[in-house]
Parts: structure tokens; C-alpha cells; sequence
């Protein structure tokens, strides 16, 4: 153990389990003894089946997923989801409504645009920058979806509670909160994460989808751009990103049997919220950007008094073992990215060294 | 070394060099000193920079490529370039010469049908079950491009020489040998090959594109599926599918420097084809199913005289540590991919069970 390993607050790639990561090097060189490596494999083995069935056995347990939800692994990240939805779902007349909250979002409906399909922005955090999530939003009654972002990885702000659509289904980006609490699977018809912050390594996004939208998915899409396709083989209609699944399907098990499912992920992710969050709200050297109903319990975005103090703040905090605290390139100030991975232990160690540089330069 | 590993002829996701994984290995918990997993690592940070700088330098030294060419990382793996490809150059009225020489460039016709492209298969040869590789093609005057399949994995042929387009410009699947022998890059305007056989896992496929072929991408296309996305964030629009670019990264390396380029590369293939078909030439029990002047150099397919021998043998090497000597699904039969990292002495022990076999059973 120790590995002189870091406290990862990278936003993704980010933090994985080190007991995870451990088990993955020894598959390396050679999986359960196959004298092949995880990533030497055939996909259509027996070893790779038996890994993408518990991944989605494991997916279906923690999410409390029904029969209606298959769980598929796309390749292209959440951006290929931004194309891929409207494709699939706004064939001939039909529209959707988004809900911008910030960059992910916006990207969802450019990309709706692009395309020439119908969808109506209804609500927007736009006016204060993103800081916030907007409430008692008016949907369209006729929409096919309404698209939102349950967590904002770059604004620090997430959705605490999902809006009623009166029945018009919910399709979600959760790829920065995706597994970090349980789910109310009864409010989506489509949920899609990219592995790269809270499951799993990049290069493959989990996709949830329930069978009314399969039916709504028009015949003449590119193979690739059809999510009936990956229904129909188990995600295994050309060879999928097999190492990414590997190590989600690890990360599940990691949920399930050491942390002991959703219940116990959120209780110990809101304490690391709580410690964080509070120590800054006692504080007037750090500030948190998101409004406090609206902070996300993923990426929690701050400012100190000046930019000149933010690059101290994070080159110091590099050199004491806590990387990755620097805000995004197009919003700047400061990020810490504490996902499932990243433990309690390292959020002390965080608000430690925190309260150490405000003595130094408060 | 050893770590009973098996002499792997799977097809792909197929065997890769020891030496790549061991050093993969040890990055997996602590990269280069970082203090986190190659996994872990920011896409955006200095270190993984270097990694894909590195990755594009070392396949334009390989593959002997000027400035005219860009070397891109894209997901979805060949079966997404099946339709990228017509979506980014047949815009309008354009339309393209398909030469179809079995699974994977049937494939690649039926995508541009379903887009409603304009594409004529000018030869194919389906006639005779895909055994041989179609010669004195007409092509097109007028044609966007021609698209080829340079190693059939599954029918086990190859292009010995490229055609004569008369100036149109090439578009290469090479999957299945990239990396293989050196490339006489002026043939080609575009050059996809997932990486699961010659050059990595599954989960990224590397594009080489020429610069003409950019100017024809049309502007209304998302981003994801548009090549200029990618050329011009230098594969970093998203995040890439980091661990998959990084195990390239290795591959290149050690086909540089431990092989010492792709002429030694070729030689060492030549080789390995010559002991095996060498040997099945000799022999009246196996049969190459490819026809001589065709003959893949990477996927080398072959019968016994029952389908009832060919399942014993291929239980058989595999309790000798034979592995991934099963033809495809679609075929049947044997095969026994070669690839890079399945070297000389992988090939001899699967010729010397090859004679033990046949005198026990012929």
C-alpha cells in the first residue's frame, strides 16, 4: 500500500480505487490464469463475457434498475452522446427540451443544433454565470425529452433533487456524479456517464436506456450511431473498449462489497461535502462559486482573494501531495474533484493544508 | 519473464509485446513518479501530452510520413471510420469506388449505403468466397476516393501490392496490418486501423489523414464524428481513450527500438509466414484456405480434413499453451493470427504441435 501515491482531486481522468488498481496489475500480464493479458483477450470469450455481464449485473444492483433498463458501454464519451441522442430520438417531427446549466449542456444542445433537430432551451443559469441550478422550470408537454445535466463538473453546481416533467422522460448526463448516491431510475429514460470520473478509466461511457426509447430509434443510422445496436449484442457488436470495462466492472464490485452500495457511497461522499463546504463557509479567505442549494457534492469550485494567490495555493498544495486542485482552463480559480475515490481522508488532508496557507497568506 | 504465459494467436484484441506490458504494469498504480495511475493522469496535463506527442512522432518516423499527414486517435474503433468516412468526404454529390474483399469491407459499403451515399463496388471477390484479392480493377476517374480493406482477418487475405488508382486517392482499412511492413505512404489519403491487433487494446483506432482530405469535411456534422475536430485539438477535443493511446505509445516504442523499424518488422513477419505456410504446403492435412498469391502475412486461415479434427486440434494446442486457434464465427475452420507480438518462436511450436497432430491423426 502507499505506493507514495497522491490525493488525486484531478476532475478526469480521476481518482480510482486503489484496491482496484491493484487488481488490475496483476491482470496485466496475466488474467486468472489464462496466460493472457486483460488486454489480450478475445471480447467473445468466455473471460470477456463474464466481465461485461457483472459489470452490468453489478450496474443494474446498485442503480435498483428494473427489466425495462438495458446498460450498454459506448465508446466517444459523453460528447458522443451529445450527437447520438437527438439521432436516435428526434427522428421526422419531434422535439425535446434542454436545460443549460453550464458548458456539458450547452455542448448537448450545440450539438442538437447542428444537426437541424427541434429542441427548445427551457431554462438556463446563464444570467449568474452557472452558479446555480434553475428551479420551477415550465416543460413542453409534447417533448420526446427533456435533457439535463445532473451534475456540472466545471461550475460546481448539481442538481440536489430532479424537476417534474409531468411524465415527459428525463435524459441525463450523470457523468460526473453517476453512482455517488442512489438513483430514482423511475425518472429517466436514458442516463449516460463517461467512465473517466467516478467509475472507470476514459475511453468508454456507460449508457442506461429504457426499452420505450429502443423503439424510438429510427432504421437508417449508421451501425455505430444506433443505440439498438448495442442493445441487440450486449455491447459486443464490434470490439468494445474491453479494458474500460474491465475496470468499471471492478469499480462496481469496489461499490458493492467494500463500501457497501449508494446508501453508504452518499452518506460518506456528503461528509466529505460537509467538510469541505463548511470549513469554507467559516472562512473568508476561500469562497465557494456555486449558490449553496445548488453545490455539487463532486466538484466543489472556489476562489481565493486573487489569482496570484489561486497559483501559490495550487503549486504549494502540489508539492504536499494534493494534485489536481486547479479550476478548469475556461472558468480558471480552483477545483477539487472529490469523487467516490477520493476519500475522507483525503478531503482532511485538503481543508489541513488549507487551513495551513490561509494562516501563511490570510 | 515467462509468467506462464501462452503463445497467443488470437485475432484481436490480440497479443502484445511482454515488454509493453510489463512497463504498463508498473504504471499502473504510479506513473513516471506522479504519484498516481496512468489511468489517473490528466488528459491535459504535461505527462499525457508527452505521451500522444510522443504516439503521433513515432508513427510518422515508422510509417515514413511527411506534413502533409495528421495522425488522429478517434473511439468506436473501424466499424465507426465505416461511417465517418463516407459522411466526411461524400458530401453533396460526390461518390466513391468500394472494393469489397470480404467481412469488414462489406461492412464498410453497407454504411455508406445506409447514409444514402453515392458509392460503386467496383470489384469484389465474393464469387469465390473471399480467397483472393480482386486484380486490374477499373476505378472511377471521378471517384472522391477508393476504399480498400488491406488485411481480411477473418478470410485471411492481403494486398500484396496496392492498385493503380490513376490518381484517386486511396482510403485504407489496415486493421489488421498496420505496423506490419513499411508503407509507401504516397498511395494513401487515409489510413484507419483499430488498435487491438498490431499496435495496442481495444478501444482506439489511429487515423492518418491527409491534408486535402480535411478540406472536405463539411461543416454541418457533429463534432464527434467530423476528422477536423480531431486535427486540430491534436486528438484532445475530449478526453481520449488515455490508457489505449499510452499502450500505442509503448507498442511504437518498442517496434523503434527494440525491433528496430518496419523493414526488420517485415522481415520477421516474412519469416514467420513462410514457416507456417511453408509447412501446410507440405502437408496434404491442412489447407490454407487463401488462395497463394493472396496469402495474408497477419491472419493465416486454414482447414483440417473434418470439422470434427479441427475442434480436437484446437482443444488440443490449447492444453499445450496453444491459444486463439479458432476461425471465425462466421467461417469456421482454424486460423492463426501473427501479428507483430506473436513472433518466430510462437510460430515454431505451433508448426512442431502441427506435425504431432497430424502424425497422431492424418
Amino acid at each position: 500500500m502507499g505506493h507514495h501515491r497522491i490525493h488525486n482531486f484531478n476532475a478526469g481522468p480521476a481518482a480510482l480505487p486503489e484496491s482496484v488498481l491493484e487488481e488490475a496489475q496483476e491482470s496485466l500480464l496475466n488474467y486468472k490464469g489464462s496466460g493472457m493479458s486483460i488486454t489480450e483477450i478475445s471480447h467473445r470469450s468466455k473471460l470477456f463475457e463474464d466481465i461485461i455481464n457483472d459489470a452490468v449485473a453489478r450496474t443494474k444492483r446498485l442503480l435498483k434498475l428494473d427489466d425495462r433498463f438495458t446498460v450498454l458501454f459506448i465508446q466517444g464519451g459523453a460528447s458522443m452522446q451529445f450527437c447520438m441522442i437527438p439521432m436516435n430520438f428526434l427522428d421526422g417531427n419531434k422535439s425535446a427540451d434542454y436545460v443549460d446549466t453550464g458548458t456539458w449542456s450547452s455542448k448537448a444542445i450545440k450539438e442538437a443544433q447542428i444537426l437541424g433537430k427541434k429542441i427548445t432551451v427551457v431554462a438556463s443559469s446563464k444570467d449568474k454565470n452557472y452558479s446555480y441550478i434553475p428551479k420551477g422550470i415550465s416543460f413542453s408537454k409534447d417533448a420526446a425529452f427533456v435533457h439535463i445535466t445532473s451534475n456540472n463538473t466545471i461550475k460546481g453546481t448539481q442538481w440536489a433533487s430532479f424537476p417534474d416533467t409531468k411524465g415527459v422522460p428525463i435524459v441525463s448526463d450523470m457523468s460526473s456524479d453517476i453512482m455517488s448516491r442512489p438513483l430514482d431510475a423511475d425518472r429517466f429514460a436514458l442516463i449516460y456517464a463517461g467512465a473517466q470520473k467516478n467509475i472507470g478509466p476514459a475511453g468508454v461511457c456507460m449508457v442506461i436506456i429504457r426499452e420505450d426509447m429502443l423503439k424510438m430509434v429510427p432504421d437508417n443510422l449508421p451501425a455505430m450511431l444506433k443505440y439498438t445496436t448495442y442493445a441487440e449484442s450486449n455491447s459486443l457488436y464490434n470490439t468494445p473498449p474491453c479494458f474500460g470495462i474491465y475496470i468499471i466492472q471492478l469499480v462496481l464490485k469496489w461499490l458493492e462489497e467494500t463500501i457497501g452500495g449508494l446508501e453508504k457511497m452518499d452518506a460518506i461522499n456528503r461528509k466529505k461535502g460537509e467538510t469541505l463546504y463548511g470549513y469554507m463557509d467559516s472562512s473568508k479567505f476561500y469562497k465557494a462559486t456555486a449558490e449553496p442549494g445548488s453545490r455539487s457534492l463532486m466538484n466543489v469550485t472556489f476562489r481565493l482573494p486573487s489569482e496570484e494567490l489561486e497559483k501559490k495555493f495550487i503549486d504549494e498544495a502540489q508539492k504536499n501531495g494534493l494534485g489536481g486542485l486547479k479550476g478548469h482552463r475556461s472558468v480558471g480559480g480552483c477545483r477539487a474533484s472529490i469523487y467516490n475515490a477520493t476519500g475522507q481522508e483525503a478531503v482532511n488532508a485538503l481543508t489541513g493544508f488549507m487551513k495551513e496557507f490561509e494562516k501563511k497568506n490570510g
